[in-house]
């Protein structure tokens, strides 16, 4: 190991400064206030008895957005500590892409979403959308952790933003997609970019590191710490961005059924497949929160509580039969070694959640929602789309999702794959040591 | 340990599929939307102006449904992972049992507090109180927490959540008790209810196991994650369901100063006890939070800070006790091994707090709750009960928890006890590697 | 170390006795519940129309105090475990004197910030406003970490709350500076406090204990908890006791930006300066959290995003600096034996945000702010100061902090350096077994 000199004395630093200066001068170009966080714009409406204070978009996302953060930071994080000799790298890496990507998201996702008078507006709802926009790259990252170093990382993060807001834009803008929990922006899009990167970094001299690529007691429990945040808090992920009122009070409902339901499949799967009946680790940190990406799209809808669980009772099910039998097959065949398994997790389990969601769509009718159809469904409420319109545009968006992220990840994995980030070689991957003084 | 073969491979896929089944197909024939999550009817009723967004009950109980959320699965889950090989048992099954129990609790309280029409309706009350039923479950886990399968501790959860839900109805719909933090349904009926099941499970023989019967240095300090989350979490607990306002303001703030108050007591007393003047972990894990358990139902009063703190004060001395001096004496005399010691930290405060409940809402007058008086005690402002009748009440909904925790332990710890659930032997209770792939 | 005879069996509980006993006759004497808390004041208004349970102050401000609760409890109690034998000391001793600062704070803020009626009034804001002292003591608790005992933490928490209450009243009423997020009253203010008493408390053989004075691999990972929580709620902290509406919704945005560009910075200055471009922990858990305290003053004024990553970008290069090349001179030098190096994470950036408070407080113009100049400037606004009045205000309260920590840390080193206190000899500092069964 002491042969190896990594040049990250040089990369990383001369990378994360020019990146965040770059970010400085746009933001100091091209961000503003928006109308709620403006002292003098927000007292305009208070003045003009438009607006309370009460009503300030604030109280009605901030305590999400706070939940939604959480999840990015601790739970991604953590999830990833599993690795018993990359504890340090996991977490920490993670908090550094992620504040990359949120300032970058933030900019991406202003230019695409509508600038007034050539500004981007922000505010609570801009600071959700680029945490979700970072929540898909922090799944890329969980395809190639221990095998990538910083600074490939946050070179795959700005440019994986850069897509993400641009096939955010066409489903949602563009198609006229719903999808407020992103089970197809965020975790069909971000397992299949990892994926195909992982492929284009295929190491066939990984088994070199295998020893590394496990877990140790604590460090499974650090990484159950990732996963009931994000089990806990993933209602509020799938609400944050919904309209007020019923609309998010529904989708955190349909969540919580789903993820109470993928947990008892979970078990009884990870039961039934291992050997004498043990419980595996992998699954109950991973499959037990699927049912969570899987009401990605449809939570928001009338999906009902019964509808709810049936989807997470399959989501778990599918998902650690994938850690089980499908994760080796593709390492094999495939070539793609995917560490955390965000296939099993993100990746099936976002495909189902795009399914669903077209399904549901489908069904919808304006005597079982009203007049929320307008909130749910602006275009089915305009006459614009019919029902059967509404979840064809659904199953485009995973469509031009998937083909997103496959020609996306080909693309970014070979810039990736420029020997000029410091990567780490074959036998010292999973490895903290090389990164920081242990 | 390598002789020990488990029929989990069968009973528990089995028992998680089955109980998953099962509420599946009562969710969809009894379950809906309610008045405030329905997409139609919240829209009807924001037509006729006579609700806004802002009055959905979502934004007045959400940020603390979260908050009881963290207790239930990070607070309760990770307090158990102080024993030195079953921190992976402990945090899943409690997950395990919690996701059912939740479940279970939404169909049980729907039925007896009320259907419409036929039909259960649900919202983020109803989900809170789920996670409160679920609560009253994980601690009688504690008791038992080692010694009993999976599967067991499932059928058991069935079976307490029924129980649980009868004992709330009986208390908050027949008497007209007080209980908005579940001092008596909660704490008192879980801890009994654990402590009598774990009587009739004795286990004669379980010294072979008691070199795994404790902790390590790590697994004391991610049982603190939990301890820290429970108290400071605590004040959203008791109030989550209290009335809007003042109600829920003034419950927080009770809870806050008691369980304050509770952490010093605590310190002194471990130090006072313990040889040397050493502290002892166990208590400040434990005995530090008995604080909240003793104002759950005296939070929504009018019990003043001086009164919260006075209460939380002696709540941190009987546990500190408890913990030193009546935990040895159950075991050897009374036969009940009660693994983390929930009589100390549920079963006497839960006891001092009904008894506070009584004592205050005995002194409740007009002049001090004025037209309060509807939403702290409706019987006494209807003019239905006497201050008196109020606390006779409260006290005869503690001794009807007390007896349903006995009379339904007995019962429900005889069915445990059937050998048809993969019970581990005397010898490796305790041990994570009888369940998992270590 | 068994010769070492720690007489804490007797000192602890007495104080932890008499102390909580004064708070309990204080309390019963002077605090009530306000007008949002007490069921018959809360009702009179309802009755009047004069308020709605939805403008109650608790749902404007709980879910920010649940966030700045977490980040005193566990946020430093867990950044303080990355000693390795002195996780339960650092968690367990901040959760005490957190608990007894919050509540001697009540009565010290409550003194100093209004009396009416002679009585001293409850609710979210006195809560919030607890926490942030305690958060100054906290700090200070970082200066001293492993070389006090829990009677000298105690007697410390005492005097420095009380100072705290006093130069806050001198801040915020008597010059009218602007501090909201407490870059002076709480940063400055608990660390400059804490370096003095450090000092005082210099050990020449401190360098016995020295081989515990550094982290293990788990610990590391345990004092992430710490940080992350830290940096997730900081918004938060920052914008807790803020003007309802744009203010609360602007603080965050400020701060969220700030922290962002600070880890940025943070990693490319850890990896420049260490030996071959390795990252190290200490950097990466305490500089980029700087970000926060750097806009304590200045995250309620229009900032705007640019200029708040400015900012956290400048914090995290400085602190990282600080705890390479600063904190060994202090020690060597000056000897200030800074354990936590709560003068880069505390002391300096909090210099920092004072100074930007001033400087953006010179540029506040009526046609940035409009009316909104009522909540951030109230002074400016009435027309008693003008902008560069506000901005040498700011600038005088630094000045005050600083002489207050100074003089203030100096007799209480002195208080503290009396030998009735149990404090552990210079072998055994930085060790968990002095004080707890392990």
């Amino acid at each position: 190991m002491a042969s190896y000199k990594s040049s990250l004395r040089i990369t990383l630093p001369i990378t994360c400064v020019i990146f965040e200066t770059i970010l400085i001068i746009l933001f100091a170009m091209l961000v503003e206030y928006d109308q709620e966080t403006d002292a003098n714009l927000w007292h305009q409406k208070l003045r003009n008895h438009s607006e309370t204070n009460y009503n300030n978009d604030f109280y009605y996302r901030y305590p999400s957005f706070q939940d939604v953060h959480v999840m990015i930071f601790i739970g991604f994080g953590f999830l990833m500590t599993f690795l018993q000799r990359y504890g340090f790298s996991s977490v920490a890496f993670n908090f550094l892409i992620a504040a990359f990507s949120l300032q970058w998201a933030t900019l991406m996702q202003g230019f695409l979403h509508g600038m007034q008078h050539g500004k981007i507006h922000v505010g609570v709802e801009s600071m959700i959308n680029a945490d979700f926009c970072t929540g898909s790259v922090l799944i890329s990252f969980g395809a190639v952790l221990g095998k990538t170093s910083p600074v490939q990382l946050l070179v795959m993060a700005m440019f994986e933003v850069t897509l993400f807001a641009v096939n955010e834009f066409l489903l949602l803008s563009i198609l006229g997609a719903k999808d407020a929990g992103g089970s197809m922006t965020i975790h069909t899009f971000g397992a299949y970019f990892g994926l195909v990167v992982a492929r284009v970094l295929y190491r066939p001299q990984l088994e070199k590191s295998k020893h590394k690529n496990s877990s140790v007691y604590h460090s499974d429990l650090f990484a159950m710490i990732g996963t009931i945040f994000l089990w806990m808090f993933w209602p509020s992920f799938n609400s944050a961005v919904t309209a007020h009122g019923d609309d998010q009070h529904r989708t955190v409902m349909n969540t919580y059924y789903s993820l109470a339901a993928c947990t008892l499949s979970t078990f009884a799967m990870s039961s039934l497949v291992n050997r004498g009946g043990k419980l595996d680790m992998v699954h109950i940190q991973n499959a037990a929160i699927a049912g969570g990406v899987a009401v990605g799209t449809a939570g928001e809808m009338m999906l009902t509580p019964f509808g709810s669980m049936v989807v997470g009772f399959l989501a778990g099910i599918i998902s650690t039969l994938g850690y089980k039998f499908l994760s080796p097959v593709l390492e094999k065949k495939l070539r793609i070694q995917d560490t955390c398994g965000v296939h099993n997790l993100h990746g099936m389990p976002g495909i189902l959640g795009a399914v669903v969601g077209a399904v549901t769509a489908c069904l919808a009718t304006s005597d079982v929602y009203g007049e929320g159809m307008e909130d749910v469904f602006p275009e089915i409420y305009n006459g614009k789309f019919l029902a059967s319109t509404q979840a064809t545009r659904q199953a485009i968006g995973l469509a031009v999702t998937l083909g997103m992220a496959l020609f996306g990840g080909i693309i970014v994995g070979f810039i990736m794959k420029l020997p000029i980030y410091s990567s780490p070689p074959d036998t010292i991957c999973f490895e903290d040591s090389i990164y920081w003084e242990v």
